[in-house]
């Protein structure tokens, strides 16, 4: 399959001044790339005519497919459409249709049909409109070789004009442009991803362990790292050259590599894996946190559904809470300290028969930056698992900043945790 | 003072994969936008030698500053330190200082001191080295009219270069290019900013609130907008050409328009405002969460020194443990149901009597997408405060995603209590 090439542009004062994230472009890479399309290059410009036609013009002499988001607001300071309509030498019209939709979307607000939201109605001549289905601004799809119903062949055809508002933007995406470009450069039938989920081994390590294996893949098949906060994902790809069941004949022969650090063969993060099981055994979980200071829960009821197996968390950030809440000894808090093992071990017993769950989890540990030792230096973080089986625990070491050392600890104690499962049924 | 443009080149493959957001982007520009340099573009590229070398050409023919980050690891996938001495035609060299760094960074981890490490103290003759503090790295300068020790004048005159580890690239741009250009530049002096931070307020219509002062403000000062999360910083800057004193009238002029709104007259978020106010005080606070589940929590201890003020927190995310740990009544939880301003009234008073802390917060609400009714739709969250004053309470409304309502219902758990302190005040 001839390869596909895009390019994102991000339009919008806000991204350059540092005030908004481009996530936009994130999840929008991430999309097109699962769908066999290749992101060559995003471009954030300003709200601003020539630096928009510009970055159109580039985008157009170079790739396949340009995705622009952003400037299509009803306010002055929105001027995507007016670009885009000169450079492709089109003019706006009154689209009937939009305007019953936009009418339908405030029909509780009739003070916003005025007349800047009624701009939101006129369309360029020559595009093709998608709809968007929560907000008034409409897809535009500027289709250079519509007509030809055929694959895109050459460069710089299709142009499509989205919103900038993230939610918008993704039920556009969805909805609209990723079925309109499946079906135009009949995309989709043939690719397959099958994905495999590993916690504990970092990624040169991992690359070690299965360089054979990867070296012998059929060239049909191609081969993602995909790391984040200690979790790797390996994506193992084919766009149309290569069957479901080849693929999975790979997989069956990568897995016994690194079975002892597999926690799923889908796409999914460590606490949906652990939600999930925890919900089909219909058992239940706690945290008891310190450093972590709530990350550790807020990653366990990020799910919808959570409830099913989260019941809460006690955070011990001050030491008498440890001692009164959860049962700390003093002696311990005196002798060992609030980073040690036996506070950990204490801490998670102390949630799990507060809260009557079957597991519970326990943090303790240095975020700093400031508050770090010789012994117990900066990034130093014991975490302890409880059952009724008995208790664990583990002294673990993250490096970056305070954010980064919770968040990494937070992720570390559900991680592990999983590993630790998967012995068990070894 | 003549305007300063500058872009950001992002280089690696892992941004156009869509596996990390590029949040180096963001803060460049933020910290680039606060030192008076406007930033114009930022294009992210990958690890692909002409893809670099059109994005360097492009933008040093267009801007006085070009940042790049990313690309200087010493895998054979880094390349952008080999396109940049091809593109400035000058050559490698050995950098003696750059090597002892290096040699004592990892002095403890000889097994790092490989020959593919050894490439990072091979530095481009013609460039200024800048060294960098917290990797093996260095920092690369290349100024086109260095020796003229002047003001840039024109176009496209200083390039540097800077790893793309996040924190690498902050300290670099706080201790070493931000100085540089500073110096290089003669920027600083005349840069003035004030900030007011305001809760409680939609953007338009404080726009509307502050209009007549806006429309007076003399040419010399530029005010900005810069909403997050239900928070509006208004950032009112002079570039030279206002002195303090003139700044400082125009914010006492704006002050008493917007007083029961405003949490502070510097550039910090609502919880280092309280957090600030409790330790001055010595005074302790305490969450009992239910939707936000922990993210409350993460604020109240997201910065060092949390400690002095914060003791602790129970998520309780399940009825059982608002009844049996909190103390909220069977009887309320049956009639009112957890989502119910007695529901966290008793969720306040009793974290705060169980953590003995002056002050308690508590969130219970539907953060979805599941769970909503018509009375109570998802995205409804009640609020309340307690103190030895009393408890009061607030029924809220966020729109958005599952991760967007308990994020900004954490966010209006501390802002409206700092807007009931600021009236108390009155």
């Amino acid at each position: 399959m001839k390869t596909i090439f895009a390019e994102i542009i991000s339009i919008g004062d806000e991204l350059l001044i540092g005030q908004v994230v481009n996530t936009n472009a994130t999840w929008m890479a991430q999309v097109l790339n699962q769908a066999g399309i290749t992101v060559v290059e995003v471009t954030t410009v300003r709200d601003d005519r020539q630096s928009i036609w510009n970055a159109v013009s580039t985008a157009m002499s170079r790739v396949d497919i340009v995705l622009t988001t952003g400037g299509l607001g009803p306010t002055k300071d929105d001027i995507t459409k007016g670009v885009l309509c000169d450079y492709f030498h089109t003019r706006l019209v009154e689209d009937l249709r939009v305007r019953a939709h936009v009418h339908a979307l405030y029909k509780n607000r009739p003070e916003v049909l005025n007349t800047l939201t009624a701009t939101q109605w006129m369309v360029p001549s020559h595009a093709t409109i998608l709809p968007n289905r929560v907000g008034s601004a409409p897809i535009m799809v500027f289709d250079q070789v519509e007509s030809r119903k055929s694959k895109v062949e050459g460069h710089g055809h299709i142009l499509i004009s989205m919103p900038g508002v993230p939610h918008e933007m993704k039920i556009a995406m969805n909805e609209q442009v990723l079925p309109y470009l499946t079906e135009r450069l009949e995309l989709s039938a043939d690719i397959i991803h099958r994905n495999v989920v590993v916690y504990g081994i970092p990624e040169s390590t991992l690359a070690l362990k299965i360089e054979k294996w990867e070296k012998n893949l059929p060239k049909s098949m191609h081969l993602a790292y995909l790391p984040k906060q200690g979790v790797v994902r390996l994506r193992l790809s084919s766009y149309g050259e290569a069957t479901a069941e080849q693929i999975d004949k790979q997989i069956a022969d990568l897995l016994p590599l690194i079975q002892e650090n597999v926690i799923a063969t889908e796409d999914v993060t460590p606490n949906m894996v652990l939600g999930k099981w925890l919900t089909e055994s219909k058992q239940t979980i706690a945290t008891a946190e310190s450093c972590t200071g709530g990350r550790l829960a807020a990653l366990l009821n990020e799910q919808s559904g959570s409830s099913a197996y989260y019941m809460g968390s006690v955070i011990a950030y001050d030491n008498s809470v440890k001692q009164h809440v959860l049962g700390v000894k003093a002696d311990t808090l005196a002798t060992d300290g609030a980073v040690s093992e036996a506070c950990v071990r204490q801490m998670a017993e102390g949630v799990r028969k507060l809260l009557h769950t079957d597991f519970a989890i326990a943090t303790s540990g240095i975020a700093g930056p400031t508050g770090g030792s010789e012994e117990k230096p900066v990034g130093t973080v014991w975490i302890a698992w409880a059952s009724a089986e008995g208790t664990t625990a583990e002294c673990c070491h993250f490096s970056g900043d305070r954010a980064q050392i919770t968040q990494n600890a937070a992720m570390a104690a559900i991680g592990k945790f999983l590993l630790q499962q998967i012995a068990k049924k070894q």
